[in-house]
């Protein structure tokens, strides 16, 4: 037989993945062909229930889109790093810290973290938190803070309050 | 006076920018201190009802982040080009053409268009169509069909029935 080539405009992929629908209580939101990973190593760095999905990732495309879904109550790693994120929020609830600013967001608010920020995203209580975060394919790794950063972080009474820092 | 300079860690713009409540039939999805844009000058290539906005464009992020909305009944542009699009949907329902792919598209729904690629988006009938597509910083200017495109295009029955060239 014949290697079949597709025909000039064909789509190699899908060209469409469904978001699938979601029951409430049995994790994150899924999409077809979309894996869900853990967030980090588990013990690499301080974060409690976050997965992490890949929704676009190709040569072409200098940038990757993610999803990242919190638990009620989760938290994801306090950190900072060169690269920027731009986050759209897509489902339920939470607030995140952004350099000192702490503030809550909910569907479809945009986020911003320029480069060296710190910053946490922390579910609500009783709701998740799911949300794309656009970064460069080229990025640097994270920054965890020192015992330093962190006492000079807490110094400002409303960060202190917000931030989780292990399990 | 002193210049002000932010303190380190300080974020210089606003970290969160809301949603804002969106009252059907005022025009397309909003949020705070975000513009609205015509999707491309008029004339300049065929498209109906279509606005655009810039969500996020930085230096330091290699891509952009920006949400289209068409009306019920509109279209973008039949067109194709090296760049690729990740689009995820965020309100309303339609359809759209990737390659000879035509696809119901909704809320959450994601979208990949390839390199030089035939696509166009349609709104339904009833409900208008907004998505986020991301897109390299750095990219080609989109192509429109000549005749002979189209009539090879519309080789296809589905596609034919589909395609949008003029308003």
């Amino acid at each position: 037989m014949e290697p079949t080539t597709p025909a000039a405009g064909t789509v190699a992929g899908p060209a469409r993945r469904r978001r699938n629908p979601v029951t409430p209580g049995t994790g994150p939101q899924r999409w077809d062909g979309v894996d869900v990973h853990d967030y980090k190593t588990a013990g690499s760095a301080p974060f409690r229930g976050v997965t992490r999905q890949v929704l676009f990732e190709r040569d072409e495309l200098a940038c990757q889109v993610r999803y990242f879904e919190v638990e009620p109550g989760g938290h994801s790693t306090l950190e900072r790093h060169e690269h920027v994120h731009a986050v759209v929020v897509l489902n339920g609830h939470g607030s995140c810290l952004v350099g000192r600013d702490v503030v809550e967001i909910g569907p479809q608010d945009l986020v911003e973290v320029p480069p060296m920020t710190w910053h946490q995203f922390r579910a609500a209580a009783d709701a998740p938190l799911g949300f794309l975060c656009v970064v460069n394919t080229d990025r640097d790794r994270p920054q965890l803070p020192t015992a330093a950063d962190l006492a000079e972080l807490r110094t400002d009474p409303m960060v202190a309050a917000f931030v989780r820092t292990s399990d």
